[in-house]
């Protein structure tokens, strides 16, 4: 005789393996949908279809095509459209979009322009590209990643890593006190680096080719490939953010809103119009820019080096540079005005992997900030990088490092050593806070103590923390700081999906 | 009617009841046995019984009583017992034990010294202390990490936090390569910190108190108030690693073998026999130490600073440890010969949390490794730190940043200036390698290529990095690294010990 308790008892189990039965379906089915979704959104990237919105800080409007382009652009245009058409023909095949872990098969070729500036002869450096080679980095780069768990590419406090690069010439500086401003600079770094966990590179030796050297002691083309080289040897960096040697960190509470860049592969200090409308020489800076370390930036490289090999090649570049850029100056290629003209003619290319950022001064020119320090120090706190306290003031023009003879004019050598000092004292104050002293003044290296000899320190810590942080901010030093930050339109489906991809093993965000 | 399955289903909710009431006993009885073991711990810190052993690395003999020590130091052995007599009314209750976080409420009295060594003067610095007076600092920097998890006190591979701290003077140098020497000095720094996750300060302002300062550029003193104000500032950092700005790094795959400091709070490069037996003035050196962040640091920094304030107290100090020191050059009290004479006359005192370290060069002075590097890099790997391979050069004597005044002339510059070029390109090459480049003599400034253009940078990655480590180390660079090293007998019983304490909460090792 079954009790009604034992027979439930004793059917339970059939129950049971019925309902596991069912599940497991469902599981599968789940799974199925989910490989679908992924393979969809391979797919997506791999023909090109649906691209992302392309991430530019300025108006719509600042789209419009390059031919319609109206004001002192005008003068170009012809010589433009008659470029973009013969280059059209040896270009890459567009449909391959930026996702495209293979490196193209050729980079673009200038050789057709020599006839409009360079009267006949053939450009010599058409097939010019930067050692070693790399393709499928991107898989490359997952792969070591998550065969060398030692070398995470996050973060102690779970953001992507940052590699700072900065170069400096390997002889002792021209000027007498050149080797100290380079010194103060790298302390400067130093500084905002320990506070944010940026990791730092400072090269003294020039690892980059022979044909990449400037005359003076200018790095600007050899970063192109100091930058390609560390982007190589380290892996586990995820952005990588040159900073030219003249450029001081002045907001040490400043923290690069890398969230906002999901996405991106490139963020330059730039405006569209300048770039768009105007075609200026310096619409984007390149002084001070982050980079991210994927297969698409090893071939943006390339292809922004092809006016560097030094010699005739630079020198005729130079020639199509000032011709087409606005304000640009005589003088042979540099990578600023190179930069401007690859975005400019090969806009659908790469722009939409670039980011114009306005909102803050991931670059600054010394001239118009270093005035405003006194200002900023009565009215403001560091934190929000922008004109009310300049996160990077760059010493554009003065170069510190030099013999003079590159210096320009307009910049004395006396009236950029005493802003100097007013920079970099003006960050320094931000440092010591921490430890109880200031500045007795922006112009002078002599410190006093502002805390009383019996604050506590750590509370005179959270004073000093509070003090780098912007008032309304949410906790910028929790670990928790990504979760406080909203995400609107967009960027929440983004970043859904870049969780996915992550779950799925998809590691890297190139 | 029950069935017995009925029976025994309706049973077992009451055996299982059962069985968890005597689980939750004897989970009880395991919580109360914690509980009553963790307190007899926290007692025997308390009362000072079973003292940890004495971390030195000499042979016990060393560790005869300093009165009856030989050979040179016989001539101070009175003066050395008068003095300890004398001063051992004034001492404090050595039960109190250097566990205590209560700062002792007077420090060492130097004031009966005075009778022999400044005819009757009292010394006017009898109670100098370092400022701000801090007391409580192990509780109130546990409480101030628990609250604060933003500020891990481990960093990203599990290894206690490092900051390695030096400072340059605030003006620029007085010869005319001083500065450049520093720069590539900051460089070789900057390199090993990101090799190995250490942290860097380095400060260029004088934040010490006007009574440390010296005559020269030396910050010998200074140091003493720097480390203190940035043990406060940076309770998430465990130890802090003073390293001279004349020292340059030239083992970049050496790790400081922190595992084995446990217990420890000061590592010095010492030898016990010229301590103790000796009592040379160069027998431990404070040109690079390593301190952790506890009270215990910052009671021996005031008892270390008595001698410090300048002016006739660090004059007549300069005197006393003259006398009692074997070898050391007639001058005003400086910052090593006045730690050797702490470590000595009271041994008791600090001994037993003091780590004299004499299995790698954590310091080593340049005269005698530079002409080594050759035979180094042709028979040795990096990784030893020791005589195959030297961690630390120190260019002691050589002043790289003086006008030239305070310079021995045993170290003429020019020969100082080519060794430093020596060892900064020799550590440089180490990094180098990482990109596929090295210096094409350890004398010149120049690099050139020696990877393959068309080799594969992840494996120039893995061949550059397993170069840097010894050939029979477990994997350096993985997370796993402490559960490779085996620990024996004392050493296995301080680990499990440690292990308990830090899973009830007792985070810092102090």
């Amino acid at each position: 005789m079954r009790t009604p308790a034992a027979s439930g008892w004793r059917l339970h189990p059939r129950g049971s393996s019925s309902s596991k039965l069912t599940r497991r379906i469902i599981s599968n089915v789940k799974i199925t949908l989910l490989c679908a979704f992924v393979t969809l959104l391979v797919l997506r990237g791999t023909v090109g279809v649906n691209r992302r919105l392309v991430y530019i800080a300025g108006s719509p409007d600042n789209r419009a095509d390059p031919a319609t382009a109206t004001g002192s652009a005008r003068p170009v245009e012809d010589v433009e459209r008659i470029l973009r058409e013969i280059r059209a023909d040896s270009d890459d095949d567009p449909d391959a979009g930026p996702d495209n872990d293979e490196a193209p098969t050729s980079t673009s070729s200038y050789a057709a322009t020599g006839e409009h500036f360079d009267h006949g002869a053939a450009w010599t450096t058409t097939n010019y590209r930067l050692q070693p080679r790399v393709t499928r980095w991107n898989a490359k780069r997952r792969r070591w990643l998550h065969q060398n768990p030692g070398f995470p590419s996050r973060d102690a406090r779970g953001g992507p890593r940052v590699l700072l690069v900065t170069a400096s010439p390997q002889g002792p500086c021209g000027s007498p006190d050149g080797d100290r401003f380079l010194l103060r600079a790298t302390k400067n770094r130093l500084d905002y680096c320990r506070l944010h966990g940026v990791e730092m590179v400072h090269t003294t030796a020039r690892l980059e080719d022979p044909e990449l050297r400037s005359a003076g002691d200018g790095d600007g083309w050899a970063k192109l490939a100091l930058l390609r080289r560390l982007m190589l040897a380290h892996p586990e960096v995820e952005w990588l953010w040159w900073l030219d040697a003249g450029a001081l960190v002045t907001d040490m509470g400043f923290e690069l809103p890398l969230a906002r860049y999901e996405g991106a592969h490139l963020v330059v200090r730039g405006d569209s119009y300048q770039l768009f409308q105007r075609r200026a020489w310096d619409a984007v800076s390149t002084a001070s820019f982050l980079l991210r370390n994927c297969q698409w930036s090893l071939d943006l490289l390339d292809a922004w080096a092809v006016m560097a090999p030094r010699g005739r090649a630079r020198h005729d570049a130079g020639a199509l540079l000032t011709a087409t850029l606005a304000g640009r100056p005589a003088g042979e290629a540099d990578d600023q005005s190179a930069l401007v003209h690859l975005l400019v003619t090969e806009k659908e290319r790469w722009m939409d992997r670039v980011y114009l950022e306005n909102q803050y001064y991931l670059h600054g020119v010394w001239t118009a900030l270093v005035g405003k320090y006194e200002k900023a120090m009565e009215k403001h706190h560091p934190g929000y990088g922008d004109d009310r306290w300049p996160f990077v003031t760059n010493f554009a023009g003065c170069n510190p490092c030099d013999d003079g003879k590159n210096r320009s004019d307009e910049y004395p050598l006396d009236r950029c050593a005493s802003s100097m000092e007013r920079a970099f004292n003006f960050a320094d104050n931000q440092v010591l806070r921490l430890y109880g002293f200031r500045h007795e003044s922006l112009a002078s290296a002599e410190v006093r103590r502002i805390a009383n000899r019996s604050t506590d320190p750590l509370e005179a810590k959270e004073e000093a923390l509070a003090f780098l942080k912007k008032p309304s901010e949410p906790d910028l030093w929790s670990n928790d700081v990504r979760k406080n930050r909203k995400r609107k339109g967009k960027g929440d489906l983004d970043f859904v999906l870049a969780r996915i991809l992550r779950r799925v093993g998809w590691r890297s965000k190139c």
